[in-house]
This record gives structure tokens, sequence and C-alpha cells, in this order.
């Protein structure tokens, strides 16, 4: 639980430098960083499959936290947080929804990447008094294009070994992405101390089956997204391997209340490659 | 041409006020109103099939010119221009270009809407040099989705009379997107004096043409789109009924270097519905 003292200090730090905290989730210490404006609704940051509190871009969470307070967390058994990572989405939802409580807040903008848009549109769909406002980044929804091929996904993107396949994922293959793909592993670099620790191969198991199964359900006449009543900001890139793009198009078409920003040239990880656009975008949406 | 003069005085105008000239062009008379800021590389504003200057949006224009220069003109045989309007998209793209230089510009902004973009587009890719960046709205790409049925379109279109046609082609059938079209109605009537005249039968015939070869045309490998070098903003709604909004994302995914933005509950007329918004965008990609 924040406490008034702390909350205070939060806007001494910034994504590099803000101590990892942890909170008891149903009895299980879920680690998070909580940094940014002091007051507003907070913005909880729903990571992508593999990745811990490190993998995401200081130059969009600190631009964002320069307007309001910021929530970076790992879900169950991710990263330096305990516990088992459960199989299915619904269960990382309500995990998330549990660690939300367990801060105290009871008003949230979800902004989730990949398998965390999956789970942010669980949360905003099934517990919407929770949901402020919705950010959806390189994803897609239930049974959407090409989700539940994710191992081929992974094996086209490990061709060029290990340290190469964040960029095969996340960027196209134009020199001008490749090159905002290297600056991105730079950024990711900055935070020196207290880094997060690599989530184990039973969490990434379990992430591949809950993404695969999410992709091999089927939504009829997108009734998940049809009941998604808050305002929903979409982005991605022009050309996704991982969650293929059209699946954001589609989105648009569904949710009510969406607005949508594709940027060319660009692939899972355009959040990260039109950084300051998107925080930009992100703040626009959230001050309206 | 302008002169320092009158430049000087276009900042006491807005779209409401701003007093109607002509320039010659090949020695035929074109309208045009000139308002907005004094410097800068003007936006100039690429009207929709039968609009005249008295369709653009005063929310729209007005935000605009706050940051630009912002020039509204009749194309060839369209409104009060004297002359009789091309029936193809080159063409008119050339009588553009003309008027452009006859008002002494070498480098402009082009914001086209529907027919606007189509003519955006070819001037872009043809007399690159003459183009800084580029804003498509409600358009698509030579032979793009549906773009040759326009007559069904308008068939559809005028089944609630003619007061109707407006909103049903620019506005979507729900309550909120209504009552958005409405309020644009009401703005498209703010300008009390000095009106421009509506376009002739022939003016509207060749225009339909043109729409039609355009639709009707094939680019193969989508050269057209593959060769606008400047950076692009595309903007739509999320059912436009006059030019699929899947075109909006077919040029995302062929223009180099653009930024697409969708809106839901909008067609094709969603840079009005959203036109605070859109203005923000529009100012915000000029402004890099």
């Amino acid at each position: 639980m924040e406490t008034k003292e702390n909350i205070s200090a939060l806007q001494e730090f910034n994504h590099q430098t803000i101590p990892t905290k942890s909170v008891s989730v149903n009895g299980i210490d879920f680690t998070y960083r909580s940094f940014g404006k002091k007051e507003g609704i907070p913005v909880i940051f729903l990571q992508h499959f593999t990745g811990n509190m490190d993998n995401w871009d200081p130059e969009v969470t600190n631009a964002i936290a320069a307007q309001h307070p910021v929530v970076l967390f790992n879900n169950k058994g991710v990263g330096s947080s305990k516990g088992i990572t459960p199989d299915n989405v619904p269960a990382m939802a309500q995990d998330a929804v549990d660690f939300i409580h367990a801060l105290g807040y009871d008003k949230v903008n979800l902004l989730g990447f990949s398998l965390g848009g999956f789970i942010a549109q669980h949360i905003a769909a099934h517990q919407p008094e929770l949901v402020h406002k919705l950010i959806l980044a390189g994803t897609g929804s239930i049974g959407g294009k090409a989700i539940a091929q994710l191992e081929s996904h992974l094996e086209k993107a490990f061709v060029d070994g290990p340290d190469r396949v964040l960029i095969n994922l996340f960027f196209s293959k134009t020199p001008s992405s490749i090159k905002a793909g290297e600056a991105f592993l730079g950024r990711l670099a900055e935070r020196q101390h207290d880094r997060d620790l690599p989530s184990s191969q039973e969490t990434i198991g379990n992430q591949a089956r809950a993404i695969i199964q999410y992709g091999l359900e089927t939504d009829k006449d997108s009734k998940q997204l049809r009941s998604i009543n808050q305002p929903a900001l979409i982005v991605n890139g022009s050309e996704d391997v991982m969650v293929d793009s059209i699946n954001s198009y589609i989105m648009l078409q569904n949710i009510p209340n969406a607005k949508l920003v594709l940027w060319s040239d660009s692939g899972h990880g355009a959040l990260f490659q039109y950084g300051a656009d998107f925080a930009n975008e992100v703040n626009n949406f959230l001050l309206n």
C-alpha cells in the first residue's frame, strides 16, 4: 500500500532510478515500480510475453510519468514476482486486478502491450468499474489473426541468434527501423542498478500457452470488443510480425469509443520506435 | 499573387470573415480564401466531390490557421472558379499545381479530402519538389476498394431526401455521429457573407467521371503510393461509406513515411466529427 510519505517522494525518481518495491497479493509478493506525477489516475503498464519491468522503454514511461502516476509491475510468477504464472489470460487478468487492489486503487488506466493488451481488454470488459481508459499497443482481440502462430513467429525471430530476437520481433527489416531497435535496446540498459530478474522457463511456457489459447478461441460477433465501454487508444506498427497489424484495425472497428494510431516502417515495437509521439498520443488521450 | 500588405492583414480574418479573392491561372480566374498565420509553409486544402470553399469546417480550418497559413480554393470549374472541370485526376492535379504557382508558392503542405486526397497523392508523387507534407483524409489510392461504386453510394445517401445527403455520406448511423453531423452543418452555415457558389451539374458530372475512373484503374504493386517520399498523415472514420476505411490502412502500409489515425463511430467526415483532435494531429504533424 502506498503511504503519503512514499507517494510524495515519487516525483524525485524516474524509470532509471525508482527503487523496486513489493506488495503482497493474496499472500504472494508482486514486484512493482511506481513513479511520476503524484496526483491523478495511475497508468498501470501490462507487459508483453517474456518481458519484465526492465523491458519498458524509459523514453515512454518517463514521458507518461511527467503527466500521470505510472506503475510498472510483474504479474504473478513474472520476473522477480513470486508465485506461478497461470496459463490463461482470464487468470492473468484476475491477478492484475488483485495487484491493483492491493496497491489501493479503485480506478486506473491500463496500458497493455501484446499479451498485456489481451489482459487489459479482459479487465476492461469484465471489471469495467476499475478501468478509466484503455491503451492497447501491438495487440489483438480473442481469436485475432495469426496470434496462435506464436511458435512460428519466434522461430523466425531466432534465426539471427538470441541477441537479435527482440529487434527481429519488434522492428521492421528496414535500416531505419533496425536502427531504432538498437537505440531502444540502448535505452533498456539505461537503468543500471536494481534491475529485474528474468522470467523462468515455466513462466514463459505458461505465457506461451495463454497466448496460443487466446489466439485459438473465438469471440462470436466480437462480443468482448463490443462490450468495452471505456475510451480506447489503439496503436501499432504497419507490419507487426507478432500480432498482425490488421488486428488493430479490427479492434478499432469494434470497440465503440476508440482511436487507432498506426505508424509506417515499424512493427510490434512501434510504441518504442515512435516513443515520443506515442507518449504524446497517450498524454493527449488521457487528458480529455 | 499575395502582396506583403495583404498577407500582413490575413491574421485579422478567419474562415468566417476572410474575403474571397481570385487569381488568374493560365488566363482563368480561380477563387480562393487565404488566412491564418503569416509565416510558414501554407496548407492548401483540396476539396471533395461537389464541395466548394464553404464545405470546409471552420472548426478545423481556423485551428490549423492558428499555426499555419491556410489556403482554401476552388479548382478549375468548381464553385465560383471559372473554366471547365476536367474529368480526370491528373488534369485536376495539374490545375491545382498551376494555382499554387500562381499564388507564388514553391513549397506547400497539401490537405486533401476524398477526391482532394486523390489529387494530393498525384501531386506528391509526380511533382514532389512542390510538396512538403501530405494530409490525406477520407481517401484511398488508385483502384482502391469500392471507390468506383460512387453512384451506388450516392443513391443510398439520397434515400432520406437532399437535406440529409451530407449527413448520410459523412457520418455513421449512430445517434452520436448523426448529432455530430448536425453540428457540422451548423458550423458550415457560420460564414454568412460572401458565400461561395454551388458547382454546376457539368462540374459534378466531370468530377464523378474522374472518381469512377480513378477507382477502376489499377496501380500495380502500389507504385504511386510507394513513390510518395513526403511524410504523410492519413485519417478517416471507422466506417466510411464513400471511400472504404480499409483504403486508409492500405495507404499506411504502402506510403514509406506515414502515420494513420482512425476514429470509431464515424465515417467519411471523421475529420469534422473529431475536428479538434484532427486539427491537433495536423498541427503536431506539421510541427516536426
